[in-house]
């Protein structure tokens, strides 16, 4: 028997930001037919209230590092503000949403990232996805809309990545879904010259992947969300799309990433 | 046929501020058998985000306005921070469960308080609780655990007095359930000297309660409490305890509340 499509959709905090593209974007959401899943990250606005707190942000190397204040913050911000207001707009256009963390029905379980050179501190790398507590929403026509806070079996919230926890999602759906993966971020998608963002290119097979790597022409931002959609594509998600906001409208040109 | 027991918790800001108390509270929580539901406050955190922001509470009368500056603090601090929390420490005690507001699943639908005198802002009055989604849940063995904040028809997040969320969940769900509901705050019980908390009232029937009334006995703040306890026992819930944080062990003194 074929699978039911399932499409999980990760939209990048600068685009929830946008209040007219984000309204677009939700417009479209809601128009998909069939199950579907949202994963938000958050923008500047866990870092502008975290200044606002008197919070000082810890980076090394560029890479923020999650102290007890950020992960407070995140979850304030990411966790509430943002996931019930993108709940609540979702219910006033019909659409019946659910907002979780990790910590909810341990949907997404995670492990501490492990201390080396570095303590990242509340930072979390995905170790199991709940498909079956996920389904069961899904079967009553519920919206899973995801922040990207994932939760130890010891109970602690950890910060993770906001591609690799809708990526473990649609992994982990796949077992049940014909599953396809959609990054929404402010590109039209993986762009041949990092200046033109018309210079999209439309289709990444693993042969012009490796072509593409060789020839260094992927920007630094864009390798690791490159590698986690080969990967996923490995474990059985069918299809990956990257671009910006009208990405679902599918009229605008966008990036296609398959296997072959 | 019996119905199943299904417990419906409430308890307050000042309890989870409380770090000694509130685990004490939580273990007794997780040890509570059967399907439960927790219903939490806020407490100060808001206030004291709020005025870290910049934020100016306002108030009538020493109630407080919502205005559009503290909707947004208590969707962080309640439905993200405290919630998320709580769902992740009960996660560390092998009690699984999943923290919701009233737009989640569009479990408490509300509607925005009328305009009289005073405009009280971004505040709701719980029109329908959605038992039906709540109730599937529990079948999974899932402890939904509820923030204050309803949700309109339109998709607008309101604040929401937590002790009569609390009522209307165990109201909406005595169709399903035997249900039984306690408030658990700072006093013993509902006192016959506010000043003395060892002056708890064991038992209030209905003929009781009218008596204190008739003698003033009851507190100004008790008032509201007791008055949705007696419209919560005509809607079906079987059962009211109110006590401190020790009330689920049910040891110490606590005040019940029956029809007679």
């Amino acid at each position: 028997m074929k699978k039911e499509v399932l499409k999980v959709i990760k939209i990048g905090g600068k685009l929830i930001e946008n209040e007219s593209k984000f309204a677009e974007f939700l417009n479209d959401f809601v128009d998909l037919e069939g199950p579907k899943i949202l994963v938000h990250g958050g923008g500047n606005l866990a870092t502008e209230i975290a200044g606002k707190l008197g919070y000082k942000t810890q980076m090394f190397e560029g890479r923020r590092i999650t102290d007890v204040d950020s992960i407070k913050v995140i979850t304030m911000v990411y966790g509430g503000f943002i996931n019930k207001n993108i709940v609540a707009k979702l219910q006033g256009l019909q659409t019946n949403a659910i907002g979780l963390s990790g910590a909810d029905g341990m949907s997404i379980i995670s492990k501490k990232r492990p201390v080396k050179e570095v303590d990242f501190g509340f930072v979390g790398d995905v170790q199991k996805v709940n498909s079956k507590f996920i389904d069961s929403l899904l079967k009553q026509n519920i919206t899973p809309v995801f922040s990207a806070i994932s939760c130890t079996e010891e109970g602690l919230l950890l910060n993770t990545n906001g591609d690799s926890v809708a990526a473990e999602i649609a992994k982990a759906m796949s077992s049940i879904y014909e599953t396809e993966l959609y990054f929404c971020f402010e590109k039209k998608g993986v762009l041949a010259n990092a200046e033109d963002n018309d210079s999209v290119i439309e289709n990444i097979t693993r042969k012009k992947y490796q072509e593409l790597l060789k020839e260094k022409v992927i920007s630094d931002g864009m390798l690791p969300k490159l590698h986690n959609c080969f990967e996923a594509l490995e474990s059985g998600v069918k299809n990956i799309c990257l671009g910006d906001f009208r990405l679902l409208k599918k009229e605008s040109v966008y990036t296609k990433i398959s296997n072959e």
